[in-house]
């Protein structure tokens, strides 16, 4: 019997956990469940009998390190900031760990012992990142086996509601994190490359500096620029590639419009205002237009942002309520973005037989024996229901499939990585088809990055 | 002889050492003028008989230790980082100080000390914070002295260029720290309360969301609200006040074409530009407009921001050269907010024969016997020189008049503290008088927030 110990039975962890257990009887696979909630904990495990629903809390040292002993491999399905001291347990005790995390310095110092202990640490490897590292390098590694030279990158991805539950003006609803929606694109410029230009565009301008992308039979999506493209140049081997940017996909029309909640600073978490309990809708919505002692707030507001009462912006922001006197914000010493998630939370919660859907598409540029080509490779993955969301699928899977090929020794180079090897994708881009996930792959003419795509 | 030592030789000290060494023979005072440069020092004291130019560096711990030992009171006119280890050395030792910077955490902390020992820790006692502080505090405590109830409080600062020396189509020089104005207003949205109602400027909007001001005989100005009006209220002791603004002057038109530098993000002081040293002027102002294989920097930047060619603003931008092709920026790892002052320096800086100005203006509403009333109180100083600047006069003499009043114990309340006191702010702001530094006060109709001076 091999054990794994799960960590985090939140949304992410249904198909992982559902894949492991699945896979427990002929795999010889033991799951405890670990989490906060012993409740989400047996929800997830369903009584399986290959399995353990265990109330945990990561920060009891004695209890962390006692089922970290007791399992062959750890996944923690926690945010980031939690996985350093179970990622040096699993080193002390000599445990293999997946995450679908971004590698932190601290992880990131551990390679050596890693490697030294024979142990595979796999981070990033859920779908953004993850399913976008394995599916963008397996085009990349056959182009560049083939002798021809990288131009271009761009990579796109996004998590949206399916169309037939799309039934709101902003074509948007929360299929993950809120809070990560309604701070998107803080903390610095966005950073990027287009054939040997460098590009900055600061917070404020990021969504009125979107990309058009269509994709054949699900429409006409729209992309902002994600914070740091460049720093994918090295970690795809790419150093001297004329054109890199990876954005993040919405329904056309999304950026423009929350681009009023931007100007307006209602997306600011680095401050609380004051009395924020017992203020209205409306009265938030007034705290960031000049102060007058007649007009209205809804004439301000088109005034300062220079709104047409028929533009369809405008619908938008009547739709959310961002109007109303009587909804209180009730949230006592809130930030503006919390606030704002409150209220786009009214609007944009997903219902009972909502479903959603992640997309993905990348453009590949090349050059080959003086000719110039490009590929292009999308992926629509659409949710089953409010449990096995395409969300949960595509980043539960990969975890769960490296977890199990580790165990396995399918995957065995050891030390902290990231899913970008050969012995990584290949398989398990392989055995996602099984699942669904699957890139549709084209031949189009050599664009370069082409600015036509490009608004304002 | 009663010891003084001055750390800090460099523009703002002008005025304040020159005034302590005016009054060294009757006052019987020695100076010691220590900097980083002996040089600098040395151009202060100018042989003086009372005064010793010393070369001294604030982290040799020894020398340090030394100097403060050996003064009686110690004014520090370094970056307000480099005060703490002087003041809790002037706690070990036993001497007053004086700065004009803000009370950081760490100042504050040493209150208790500094009262047990009999201390007197002055700070904020420059021009802004200090002269505003003095004046505001004057007008307010009479104000209340009569039995009325303060309604408004608005105030306003700026340090401009004088008009004769007033020749760039800004309407601006550089008269003190340039990276202070290039990042003016970063780092969290600007706070302030109109009529009961509280308001929240992002940064991104602060350049268009400015007051007039009409100073009598001094032309017309605009305003943009400083960072935290708020904390004003507890500072005053005007904690119900429906109305606090604090505000920085310009020339009317500055901050709609600085308005230009934020939106395309080249205030940004977050990130470092690749390759920044070999770049043009041009190459940088290209770095925050789309790419294209054909259209002009010029015409990308004026559609992206909507300029029209004969607006102003545009020949406000080519006035600066930011389309410059043959001029390099020569700076390594350099951010856009360094690059920019690079930029502006070029233009910006005060010529040998400019002269400097300082503009403050405070409007007090209040309401007497049901009788609604409004005081407007201004100063305008002018420089003589580059040396003998209206900001050195502003901010070095009311450093030096405490520093004196301390000694003499005219000043003589112990403690950690800023000029909001009767004790400190009449014998001080009665002083500056004799140097030209007096305020102008007139009575004007009761007028509230009025709305109609303020843009957009």
């Amino acid at each position: 019997m091999r054990n794994i110990l799960v960590i985090g039975a939140g949304r992410s962890s249904s198909e992982l956990i559902k894949y492991l257990l699945d896979k427990s009887k002929i795999e010889d696979l033991f799951i405890v469940v670990a989490d906060i909630s012993l409740e989400n904990a047996e929800e997830r495990t369903q009584g399986h009998e290959n399995a353990k629903a265990l109330l945990f809390d990561v920060f009891n040292d004695e209890q962390r390190r006692e089922e970290i002993q007791k399992a062959d491999l750890v996944i923690s399905m926690l945010p980031a900031r939690f996985h350093i001291e179970v990622a040096k347990e699993c080193i002390e005790f000599g445990k293999h760990m997946v995450t679908a995390s971004y590698v932190s310095k601290e992880m990131k110092a551990l390679d050596t012992e890693a490697k030294a202990k024979g142990l595979v640490f796999m981070n990033e490897i859920g779908v953004d990142p993850g399913i976008d590292h394995m599916s963008a390098m397996q085009v990349i590694d056959r182009i560049r086996d083939n002798g021809a030279k990288i131009l271009l990158f761009e990579s796109f991805t996004g998590g949206l509601v399916a169309p037939e539950s799309d039934d709101n003006l902003w074509n948007y609803k929360f299929t993950w994190n809120p809070r990560n929606v309604v701070v998107a694109g803080q903390g610095g410029a966005a950073k990027f490359i287009q054939e040997g230009t460098y590009k900055y565009i600061p917070y404020h301008k990021l969504f009125r500096r979107t990309e058009f992308l269509t994709l054949n039979g699900d429409g006409k999506f729209e992309a902002y620029a994600n914070r740091d493209s460049l720093k994918y140049r090295s970690v795809y081997d790419l150093e001297d590639i004329p054109t890199m940017y990876r954005g993040t996909i919405r329904k056309v029309g999304f950026s423009r419009a929350w681009n009023i909640f931007v100007q307006l600073g209602m997306t600011d978490d680095t401050y609380t205002i004051e009395d924020s309990e017992h203020m209205s809708y409306r009265d938030f919505t007034n705290l960031f237009l000049a102060y007058s002692p007649s007009d209205s707030v809804e004439l301000k507001l088109r005034s300062y942002l220079k709104i047409d009462q028929d533009d369809v912006m405008w619908d938008k922001l009547v739709e959310l309520d961002i109007f109303n006197a009587d909804k209180k914000v009730g949230l006592k010493n809130a930030t503006p973005a919390q606030i704002l998630q409150k209220i786009l939370s009214d609007s944009w919660t997903l219902g009972a037989d909502d479903k959603d859907m992640i997309v993905m598409h990348h453009k590949f540029g090349y050059e080959i024996q003086g000719e110039k080509r490009q590929i292009e490779s999308s992926l629509v993955v659409k949710g089953e229901n409010q449990t096995y969301t395409a969300m949960a699928k595509t980043v539960g899977l990969p975890v769960a499939m490296a977890a199990l090929k580790i165990l396995n020794k399918e995957i065995a180079t050891p030390g902290v990585q990231i899913p970008i090897s050969k012995e990584v994708y290949i398989p398990i881009l392989k055995e996602l088809e099984e699942y669904g996930i699957k890139f549709s792959e084209k031949k189009v003419p050599y664009l370069g990055y082409n600015p036509e795509n490009v608004i304002g």
